[in-house]
């Protein structure tokens, strides 16, 4: 059983890829993921998932449906499941993700951006 | 459905109490908490639930039965269930828990810490 701390600056220094979030950590059947994202992601809901956004670094902004959420450093917000966002960010940022390790990046918008085996780090 | 982001400084100014979690968001059965910490919290296990410590502000510590963790800010821990542990700080730290929503502070340790009704804030 490893039980070892986890720096986020740390494991935010190994990657530069945008749009492909790792693991960080596991509990409970969640995972902890981080990921530095830059452009625009795929508009998409999670049909079982409620998926939570947390900005370390930078701005993230997501679309939904009738409004657009701006979330800056140390801001985070749940998005329900089946509820569609698009997350996006005109400069890179660095966020962390909880959700179910079932939860698959681009829910039911598969396409080039969708990542079905993501590295644990 | 509440659709709205966190500011985690915004919530911490709202509380001054140590060892009290508030619940600030929740997704999948799971919670988000904060908690401010000062001193010592008593030597605990969890007997179903892994629980995250991520900490905001500060240096949280965490006695285990053959180590000492030391979280500085942006660092967490996910401690297992079944895992004995202590959390202390010797100057106040702001601290983030992720855990099923089921998760008792003090674990199997039932005393004057215990908060069997966390506030939502």
């Amino acid at each position: 059983m490893a039980l070892k701390k986890v720096n986020l600056k740390e494991k935010f220094s190994t990657f530069t890829a945008h749009w492909t979030p790792k693991i960080v950590g596991e509990l409970n059947q969640q995972h902890v993921k981080i990921a530095k994202v830059k452009g625009d992601f795929v508009m998409h809901h999670h049909e079982n998932e409620d998926e939570l956004f947390f900005v370390v670094k930078g701005c993230l902004k997501i679309a939904l449906k009738d409004q657009t959420i701006v979330l800056d450093e140390g801001e985070f917000i749940v998005i329900p499941k089946g509820v569609e966002h698009k997350p996006y960010a005109e400069e890179e940022a660095h966020i962390l993700l909880f959700e179910p390790a079932t939860t698959l990046n681009t829910g039911n918008a598969i396409n080039e951006l969708t990542v079905d085996k993501l590295d644990i780090i």
